[in-house]
């Protein structure tokens, strides 16, 4: 009762000090997806954060794991919603959500229903090899889940771990793709599909040879060719050693680790507002784009031996390296320039996948002519994977392949998740739910001029900069002790990764907490 | 009840032609583990394998993804203990188990019961970043799990997702704590546990330099070092960029896939039977050492710049390069290799870990005085990680990192298996089991000398050879067949993987199923 009280003060007091009134709860607008069932009102801080049971288990985890990235033990039978509950009582707006990969809220009732349903208990009892011992139900399961949400053009579907093992696989079938297509011989898609059977088929490209097979057991060309894939900087795909040598985010994610010698490109660096700096962003844009093609001519079109592109990898919005944004007419010249280059083109989606742009892709905002050849995937999604186009898949079997090649249970998650997002209009709520937060991200940043800057997103997925590195991090603490858990992301951002069921009052409590913790910075 | 008929016909034929009775029912041992509660009392063919309706799956599959790999299609719900049912009702012994990944059989009670226990719900509607929001439950849970099997002086515990990603990470750490260990003052391990706090921690070790830090981001040394991994012939350690790299199994898996230039040192090559070939095959471990040692100088005590190698990784047992073995003796010079010229030994448990060489770790049989470094686990454990000493766990957060960190699901999973495995004590019936087994397959190659040959085993880990990659293959078809779900690795090895619940009656169906296909091909 006492508790229940002090956070109404605090509440009281957190309004009079607000001063941007960034948005008023009575002119919120409507949205067509139910509100989530039992979801508590607001956020809810009983102890400083983290709190002293956070403090103690800390410790104790201490001695076996690493626990300096840790933020706070969760209490994830009590979390709901929008909300999550720490260890110690305290309840938490969530707009981080396990780093983007939380679809629908906690305990949805649509997941729980899925997971204790006797019909999937099976595939919870039991983890199949997916690519020896399919189960009854994989191919309906396929069609029912990644079926929906094809890319265009892109109908081979590889499930796999988790966002890294999907790029570096992406990678290694546009490895294959490309020695294939060097050594000749080719066929088109249509003759290539045609010719599927039981044990195997012949893609038509001739296989490796001999002398290519022996050497790549010692890790010598030609078989281990000195192929490459081009990044970009501020890009993160992963941290295994193939991904992370196109990875360009943070140096002490890639320090001490041996690293592939492959080619980085820069990405725009946006200016904002937008509207002020549109010559000066198009300017950069083609900057980069004209980087690209030389560091694609000179491995590509070179005459003497050179370490060839096989494929571009590039986020839709570079996320780790800070929400870096590009416009749809730069990833429609990039899609291009992997056209004349012969290189394949792989969107990484792992973080922006999953709607909460507003349309299930990001990619989906470019207006793309030619499709994406490869379109990555993981969190949200909960299971890891790529798209691919037909060609991407190789002649022989076992060439992409591990133990398990994904996770039927974690399918069935997806279901529940994709199910839901349609039939409460999920994507529609984003829409609405993110304009509400961009506009009071807006106002924010003119009320406090100081300290935010250059608010952007798309849908719901936003970000906010800060003058500092540190000013950025004292903010996440101080947001924390407020009740908002939530991320940063590059030197600067402040990210918003909310569930799908973010709806404008969510917005609204988000703001407010940004606002009180900005006011008392001043 | 025709088909009924028709099956026991077959049995009795195939009783009839068996030749070398390798086994006799009456004479079987028992074992303390209780019999697989409602269990089939044998496999039973009802159709040919794949059967029409898994060819039928398998064809709508192939429009969407690789077929090649497809054994059949399979009825998870039906399947039962060492039984695995396909979509054709076709039932048989699983001695494969979903390559070597099913710890207990399928549709185990007691994984039933973890699955719908209502305290685990939690765990199943919502998957954690472990690294940033662990859950309440998560010190206990790897207590009794991991804190349990753990190696001993391996005291740090990392999940992860699969084996490779295991091992990826494994290598990452070898990295990172030999670039430390070069840049100097790194203080013992008590000092360095000592000083563990919440929010990250001093380890002693120096930190990267600014300029390490920046060459990093372009893929450039000093940042990005040219340290080694030095690996095996034969061995195999995972399919991603940096594991393939260390892999040298089949050409297949390796082949257009750029690869780090990493040294390969020769593995001992059995000659059969053992007390025959002792001499010739200490010769051979003594061979192989006297390279490793000599590429360890070369790169580690070199004066000139060289590719330093951070750490050797190893299988107790090669797995998928055709169950070669060396002797306890072989891997001890190994590790004090690894000691004396500053690498790590990583123990590569992924297949052999889990209790089928009769203890929970194949390297358990060494009697190491200093135990390995890292230890890398995966398959029967359902998660992947690593155990590591202290030393190996990076100052600086972030540096393992990745959105999931392992799935305590998983780790719900692995605790059933590890309760079931004690409380059934399966591994005093997986010596049993295994002496029948192995004594089984000694008499087949006696029986058929032209055939099979070079039996061997420990525990129920055990494999025989082939002729030729063609006789092996034909003879995994023809074993499938008569209802045995079998795999082969290496050229010529048929191996046998079955679950810790295979009993001595499943053993003597294993072999009489092997005694027919081998007479029908006479």
């Amino acid at each position: 009762m006492l508790r229940a009280i002090s956070n109404q003060t605090t509440m009281l007091t957190r309004s009079l000090r607000c001063q941007a009134r960034a948005i008023s709860t009575a002119k919120l607008p409507t949205t067509p997806s139910p509100p989530f069932p039992d979801e508590y009102p607001h956020a809810l801080m009983r102890t400083a954060s983290p709190g002293p049971r956070s403090i103690a288990l800390s410790k104790e985890l201490a001695t076996m794991q690493h626990t300096a990235a840790v933020h706070f033990f969760v209490d994830y039978k009590a979390s709901r919603g929008n909300y999550i509950v720490d260890v110690d009582g305290n309840r938490y707006l969530d707009v981080f959500c396990q780093i983007a990969s939380l679809p629908i809220g906690y305990n949805h009732p649509a997941l729980a229903a899925a997971m204790t349903d006797p019909d999937n208990l099976a595939m919870l009892t039991q983890r199949p090899c997916l690519g020896n011992l399919p189960p009854l139900e994989w191919h309906g399961l396929l069609q029912s889940t990644l079926g929906t949400i094809q890319p265009r053009g892109c109908s081979d579907y590889v499930t796999l771990m988790c966002g890294s093992c999907a790029n570096e696989n992406a990678f290694k079938a546009a490895f294959i793709w490309y020695m294939t297509k060097l050594r000749g011989r080719m066929t088109d898609s249509s003759s290539f599909l045609a010719t599927v059977v039981l044990d195997g088929y012949d893609a038509g490209g001739r296989p490796p040879s001999e002398h290519d097979m022996q050497s790549s057991m010692a890790n010598m060309s030609p078989g281990s060719p000195a192929l490459s894939i081009l990044s970009f900087q501020g890009g993160f795909h992963g941290r295994l050693l193939g991904c992370l040598s196109a990875t360009h985010s943070k140096p002490i994610h890639k320090v001490d680790i041996p690293a592939f010698d492959w080619p980085v490109a820069p990405f725009p660096r946006r200016r904002y507002p937008l509207d002020a700096h549109q010559r000066a962003n198009d300017d950069d844009e083609a900057r980069c784009l004209s980087i690209v093609e030389d560091i694609l001519t000179a491995h590509n079109k070179a005459t003497t031996e050179s370490t060839q592109i096989a494929g571009i990898i590039v986020e839709p919005i570079q996320a780790e390296g800070g929400d870096n944004y590009a416009s749809p007419a730069f990833f429609r010249a990039l899609r291009q320039l992997a056209s004349d280059y012969g290189a394949a083109f792989i969107v990484d989606e792992v973080q922006t996948g999953g709607g909460s742009t507003g349309k299930f892709w990001a990619h989906d905002h470019w207006d793309l002519v030619d499709p994406p050849d490869l379109v990555t995937f993981s969190k949200k999604l909960q299971t890891g994977g790529y798209f691919a186009k037909p060609e991407f898949r190789p002649a022989e079997g076992y060439r992409i392949f591990n133990t398990w090649m994904g996770d039927p249970l974690k399918m069935i998650q997806l279901q529940a998740f994709l199910n839901t997002m349609r039939q409460d209009k999920l994507l529609a709520t984003v829409e609405i739910s993110g304009r509400v937060l961009l506009n009071g991200l807006q106002r924010l940043t003119e009320a406090y001029p100081g300290q935010l800057s250059n608010a952007r997103g798309i849908g719901t997925y936003a970000a906010v900069d800060f003058a500092t590195t540190a000013a950025r991090d004292a903010m996440i603490t101080k947001l924390r002790q407020r009740g908002l858990e939530c991320g940063g992301c590059g030197d600067l951002a402040l990210r918003f990764r909310p569930a799908l069921i973010y709806q404008p009052k969510h917005a609204a409590e988000c703001l407010e907490i940004l606002d009180d913790a900005c006011a008392s910075s001043k």
